[in-house]
């Protein structure tokens, strides 16, 4: 790995005394943990938030002077997003799925499209940091608004070829565009597999298991009740948002409040999304009137992001023990797939909220390390109004789905999402920008301005002592 | 402004006591250079150059695991881009221009597109920090590869309405699509105002001016060889390369190296370009093959922007007071216009190779803040390959401009435009992204996660101590 830690400073020079019993501190007994707090990690993924869908968020919810809670985290860095290739593992991809990028994140290792913490080509099981937090006795969670079979948590705390193989069911039908290599048959538990992404994760130990995806789970046996199967696995099964807020207990819990991902937080208004160019008698483009964003009535009695991070945070931190903790604002991306931009804002809102939580909980809690980034790049785009394009006269107009928003602030903004041609139903693709990376915690350590995630698996690993040596 | 330090850091507490001297060095006499380096800043915009427009450059130059010269500065920070509107000032748009953005940059100010350091609305001259900095006795220069007289440059050594002003020729032509109030001929001299874009470079003062835009000069008195009117102006002219690196006077220079912009280094194979999609007699899409970059012919026997930065800091060094540079490398932005990746990889490596060249220049005059940061987002993304929208089956494809380039390492990138449906001749447009800032020399303060563009020059005026309060 090159410098991880760049430039030396001259403070870096002058608290290099203090470093060194701080690097000890990590996953300690119980005994010593009254001299130093336990390290605890929290990693907030915004799938699919790169600068330019949180850009769009900001301007939306709080105008051209705004400032998200994740951007007052006090250090920045960028991550670059790296794909192998299944067929040739030593040439890379340039665009990524949540799949690759989550098990970089969670393995500190590169690997191909919808790998769940498998390595490409060669299907090997790649240790997770999660996996690594609890064997060295730590506290673990991953809270999601997915499904908790999706790519992004299964990563952290399960391993099959692909990201498909979420239950039972999915592991003998063949998967129609997925490389052979790639198939979850080899998964299944009678070809001495693991088996599927969510009987992985009933077995994983995880002490919190937060977010949507019950029909994955029932799956695994469709007749026996879910509350038997959890149980049978150590875990209190949560279905109702009021039933998780009123628990105290310091069981394992399995949180599933929705059959699939959990209903999205905003909506437009009329149910409005980007739409493509319409045209009149002429040919002349009529441009889409503007419209503002709405609470989506579906998602009222679901928890928010923020609950789930708030009982997250309670049940790890009860056990004193230190933990890791990973919490996903899931559809960011599916949003932008959609071509939402209401979804998406609503849901970067809502994951900007949790990240609050966790900068609270840290300022109690000092010795705990926030990273907040994004897995990989998505296809919205703030571009010019309406009146822009007019101005230049002509046939001039976005090529692909337009939206023009009226902000909280009552101005305008034009949103485009221009990566598939195709009508409704098929969805917008992912983009290969860097994204994001905001740190809290990080102590008088100097992150380089560039990354890779990589880096960022290894800086959560080192801030839970769960590497020997310096970087 | 917002707490410009943010948290403050245990370091910050020890490093206090050596702040305040420091905090009084800038602009000294040269009796006290002596014991002080004169504090000098340079700062590097690439035009239009986004986290999405380094990824692309990034990828195809140094493949999946490089770094550029600018992601090696320590420091990262990244800034809003706020823009104005000229019918209503208090009201933001969400899409900016590059002179607004210059303008917001060398002022310390938000104004309306078009604008060339003048008050949106009400049309007031707003004092730049290259004036100030010359004011204070310092050397100052502006570097760039397109016209000098373009809007990036202009902003910081000149006040017009608009940036059409370039010469005395464009102040009577009305501009079709641009508000009264920003209409040339209120700057016209014969209106009491400062004249043309030229004529106020000209009369600037600055001691180092490069770039292109010859032809502008030249308009400013067709009866008077060029060299004349540069010279009644104190002007050394360099119109050759040759002559450009030769020279080690001291006089001003005014060096005009081309006719309009400088010719970019890089087109692509058979200058190809990104290309709107084909369809074969089925209506399914026949997606571009692959092509690589290679030098433009066009471009040999002009100083590239490295050249053109080494010469220029040689000069302004020189004087020993310190200085302010700002270099542009202008044409990323105009490339990605004409969705020309080649073009556009090419001059963000040109602009690298001068922000390196800036990097070896403060690594021996150590009190030099080093700023590289663009003015606004573009177009271009990195989406996926063809073989990716064929396993999707249907008619799926990119709906704007899409390229398929094969990068220096042997792997394929495919790059699509898609904010302006016009075919050729027309161009693509800006986005509203926020811009990546990059610091070197900032010492011990925090630069916060978020800035915006102000807080670029109230640093820039910390640095050469221009201003007189903490912030």
């Amino acid at each position: 790995m090159r410098g991880l830690f760049g430039t030396p400073l001259l403070c870096t020079l002058l608290l290099s005394a203090l470093a060194a019993p701080l690097a000890l501190q990590a996953g300690n007994s119980s005994t010593s943990a009254a001299k130093h707090p336990p390290a605890n990690v929290i990693l907030f993924i915004g799938d699919g938030m790169d600068e330019h869908q949180i850009t769009l968020a900001r301007n939306y919810l709080l105008g051209a002077n705004g400032t998200l809670a994740m951007e007052q985290l006090p250090v920045r860095s960028s991550a670059k997003v790296q794909t192998l290739r299944e067929d040739d593992p030593t040439q890379y991809r340039y665009v990524a799925d949540s799949a690759n990028t989550a098990s970089t994140l969670a393995t500190g290792e590169l690997t191909s499209m919808g790998r769940i913490a498998t390595s490409a080509g060669d299907d090997r099981d790649l240790p997770t940091v999660l996996e690594a937090a609890r064997q060295a006795g730590l506290a673990t969670g991953l809270v999601t608004s997915a499904n908790l079979t999706d790519a992004t948590p299964a990563a952290f705390a399960t391993h099959t070829a692909h990201r498909k193989c979420q239950n039972p069911g999915d592991m003998h039908k063949p998967i129609n565009y997925v490389p052979a290599t790639q198939q979850c048959l080899a998964d299944h538990e009678s070809q001495g597999g693991k088996g599927s992404i969510a009987e992985q994760l009933l077995a994983s130990g995880v002490d919190v298991l937060l977010g949507g995806g019950k029909k994955e789970f029932t799956r695994i046996d469709s007749h026996t009740p879910l509350e038997k199967i959890a149980a049978s696995h150590g875990y209190q099964l949560l279905q109702q948002r009021e039933k998780l807020l009123a628990y105290h207990g310091n069981e394992p819990l399995l949180g599933l409040f929705a059959s699939g991902h959990l209903p999205v937080e905003w909506i437009g208004e009329g149910n409005r999304r980007a739409e493509p160019m319409a045209f009149n008698l002429l040919g002349e483009p009529m441009f889409p009137t503007p419209f503002s964003c709405q609470q989506n009535p579906r998602h009222r009695g679901t928890p928010t992001l923020e609950e789930m991070t708030r009982v997250a945070l309670e049940r790890l931190a009860d056990k004193s023990t230190g933990f890791f903790l990973m919490v996903e604002g899931a559809s960011i991306d599916k949003q932008a797939h959609q071509r939402n931009p209401c979804g998406e804002i609503g849901e970067l809102q809502a994951f900007d909220r949790a990240v609050a939580v966790g900068q609270a909980f840290a300022s109690k809690q000092t010795n705990t390390l926030i990273i907040v980034t994004a897995d990989h790049g998505q296809a919205g785009q703030i571009i010019p109004l309406p009146e822009y394009y007019q101005s230049w006269g002509g046939k001039q107009y976005p090529p692909g789905h337009y939206a023009v928003l009226e902000t909280r602030s009552g101005e305008l903004m034009g949103v485009s999402y221009a990566t598939n041609a195709a009508p409704q139903g098929k969805s917008e693709l992912h983009t290969g920008v860097n994204v994001p990376v905001f740190l809290q915690g990080i102590g008088h350590r100097q992150v380089p301005a560039l990354i890779d995630q990589r880096t960022i698996n290894q800086l959560m690993r080192q801030h839970l002592g769960l590497t020997s040596g310096a970087q």
